[in-house]
């Protein structure tokens, strides 16, 4: 038998029962494995005898643990602990489902809705020209790890791993306030700021405020269908403007609000999505004019402001909005790595507030170590280190594409080499049809996407993104020298 | 002058045009510091005369660099590093609001929503009676911190910090699998599953999927105000049936559906909240009964399924389901850290498949890197010590504070010792101003809520939830303390 004298120690003075302590220290002795599954237990008249308390008392402290299930009762031959432990023995309902598994079609009916169906490209191994993406290599990794681990070990872990406010963490607010009123000239505080899960949550929260079922949304064809999606999930009514090669063609949309109402335009100015161009300064100031006459909002979705090649960046029409009309939303995934769902609304103090209310309802609140790490690498210089190399490894990249491109591939494509971001818009000749030469050059190892989801209902683009910024110099090479032969023969 | 002819080298057989070899090389030379801002380059003769190149590669080479803004020309005294870099020197509109801050208020009207508004109790030092929050100081720290290294140096980065899956993280959800099916008797594969930011999204994604304005949605009153807000959020007319000792009334629920078409009803049979009742085996089998007759689909928030202490846990709803009436949440915030938004949904492939297509216009995915680390501590095992030692200590806790709230604080409040989860519903004494007390509380170091968010509308029930799990003994035995001394003076 186990030494329970010594393993068992009851405080007569304290303020909990006598057997209340004794179930206590017994379900340790279980919980430690001291006590294993299956073991008898000495019998409540020598248990008392060896503790020296009363018989009573061992007999309500085993009726506790055996109502708890840590122990059972088996007629005639004593008390045994229980196995297995209660985590693992529930009382059944006496009609579950048995040797089958959960049916694949439910027992209600619901809408899907078409407007979210749309392919998931995901990247495998091998070459890629993706969406333009970051090159996850060039990541500031070892910096974040640091300050991963100075989270873990940091302070009070009761505060910085409990519940938060839906806002976002206070320190990245602060550090990205300075960091957008310095590269922007935005006039933020903290409170301007909601920290979104990448732009995708501050374009889903700014839809889900704004547009209610009938409203107009307005898009340039074409526009990124993440956007879209959440416009027409929040029952607006999608209207598109063209676009040229300087952007949303502001003058179509003065025409288009002399028709009708409209809630939001959706503008992409820095670049446009997917074909790469700038909306310059005059049309900026156009669409800001537009939108105090018309009184609708401008969502602005800034996701690539950070990289821009030729000559400088614009500011954005936030920067020039005296009167609140824009929502500006900006992305850090692009900056650090997809994987980490960091980016940011900005906008008037109660709109703020009012989406934070709403994001508290769809994720409580974003994640909390991963705002901390980016408001460290923040401020002290890492963020603005790892971003200064990565827009010069990324127009470097830019600039051999478009050479190899030119000089690989003249004839079969077409594209303006852009001012800025991760891709190049490309129109392949119309000989060449994109998504059998997609699916080829995946045989051959190459990834890139068939470009059919840029195009317009009823046109054909035959047109896609090329990213170039994923990729180091040699890869670059390689998946042109495929694409070459794919369609040179 | 820079020794140009060792630091810069081009390959006039590459296929890269020279002057754009030079630009680069000019680049990355700024790049790395090696020409610093404001340093004078050599004129383009006699650079030319240097590297053996055309004078024209380097006008080519020049001009590219002073489109790109890398560098400026100064009329009469030749070409110079420009300052400061492109990142910072951006184009204005001419119209940039100066020296004010964003406005408060934005410039368009939107529709601020009522049902959203609620406190947000953040809990700050000191001595804290929670909603029912895990001991973070338990949590798997260490074991988590090591899954997390490991993610940081493992593999092929581009792919596992890249775009993934809006299910969530392959492993975890096949963990995820093993372990429902082995504890809650489920019949799940990993296409059942989706991982969820917290229980929370899994009720905001499955109340978007399933109501629509004007459509009946059932909980109990008094229930969880973030389960409430979602369903008025989608547009749902909320009705409540009572709760009692055994959980939800659903005989209430029987009559109701005999008046009206009822489209979801939610429940949290494991333990209700906020009373933490547990809804017993003949009434979940006659809620499984009413939704097959009257075609709603039951909402089924398992959120304490692994915090049960008093026999044995009753197995969910969700395990006696032959037709898919049921949708499952469940999160791991509790088991592990609030601050980890980590929770699951479970349900038939095909609506799996459309809740990812909503989520993906959320936030695009989860947390890659935690749902990899929570998925490793399920396969080698430290996830099921951790459970096993957490219930262990919850248990012990709860029994502690029970007997406590007993002894200090009889006649001045009652409360039903909970089945299982981690906080006791507590009635103050009519005398007792819970608003007030929590005030006077909170000043001398103890936080706790004031309980108002659980009354229904007209209702003052004068109770609260204390948490009990966040809390050492001795935090417990002050706590009780400080309630003592301000209640019996």
């Amino acid at each position: 038998m186990l030494p329970f004298r010594t393993l068992i120690s009851i405080d007569k003075s304290a303020e909990a029962s006598i057997y209340l302590q004794l179930a206590e220290q017994l379900r340790r002795l279980i919980g430690d494995g001291i006590l294993k599954t299956g073991q008898k237990l000495p019998g409540t008249r020598q248990l008392a005898e060896l503790l020296q308390l009363h018989r009573k008392t061992i007999i309500a402290a085993y009726d506790e643990l055996l109502a708890e299930g840590w122990l059972e009762s088996r007629a005639g031959s004593g008390t045994f602990v229980a196995d297995p432990l209660p985590l693992v023995r529930p009382q059944t309902l006496g009609k579950e489902i048995d040797g089958q598994r959960t049916h694949r079609e439910p027992g209600f009916p619901f809408e899907s809705k078409p407007h979210l169906v749309r392919p998931l490209l995901l990247m495998g191994e091998g070459l890629r020209l993706d969406d333009g993406f970051p090159d996850i290599r060039l990541a500031p990794m070892e910096e974040l790890a640091r300050a991963y681990r100075s989270y873990f070990r940091w302070g009070n872990p009761q505060q910085h791993f409990g519940y938060g406010d839906p806002k976002g963490n206070r320190l990245l607010r602060e550090e990205l306030s300075v960091f957008l009123n310095e590269t922007r000239a935005l006039r933020t505080t903290a409170d301007n700021i909601l920290i979104s899960r990448g732009s995708m949550m501050g374009i889903h929260l700014a839809s889900t405020l704004l547009l209610k079922p009938g409203q107009t949304a307005v898009v340039g064809e074409t526009n990124w269908s993440g956007a879209n999606m959440n416009f027409q999930q929040a029952g607006a009514e999608l209207l598109t403007v063209p676009v040229d090669q300087h952007g949303l063609d502001v003058e179509a949309l003065a025409e288009l609000c002399q028709r009708r109402p409209v809630r939001l335009v959706y503008v992409t100015p820095h670049h446009h999505y997917p074909t790469t161009v700038t909306l310059p300064p005059d049309r900026r100031l156009r669409l800001l004019q537009l939108s105090q006459q018309h009184g609708f909002v401008i969502l602005e979705d800034d996701y690539d402001y950070e990289f821009h090649y030729l000559r400088r960046p614009v500011l954005p029409l936030a920067s020039a909005d005296p009167n609140g009309m824009v929502i500006y939303i900006g992305s850090l995934s692009k900056s650090v790595a997809p994987a980490f769902r960091i980016g940011y609304v900005v906008a008037s103090e109660t709109v703020i507030d009012e989406l934070a209310r709403l994001r508290r309802i769809i994720d409580r609140q974003g994640d909390a170590m991963l705002e901390f790490a980016i408001g460290q690498l923040f401020r002290n210089g890492d963020m603005r280190r790892h971003l200064k190399k990565a827009h010069q490894t990324y127009l470097s990249r830019c600039n051999y594409f478009c050479s190899l491109l030119t000089s690989a591939l003249a004839g079969s494509l077409q594209f303006v080499k852009p001012d800025g971001g991760l891709a190049v818009w490309a129109k392949f000749d119309p000989q060449i049809e994109l998504a059998q030469l997609a699916q080829k050059a995946k045989v051959e190892g190459l990834t890139f996407s068939d470009g059919l989801a840029h195009n317009p209902p009823g046109k054909a683009l035959n047109s896609t993104r090329l990213g170039f910024a994923s990729s180091t110099e040699t890869e670059l090479e390689q998946s042109v020298a495929i694409l070459r032969k794919l369609v040179k023969g």
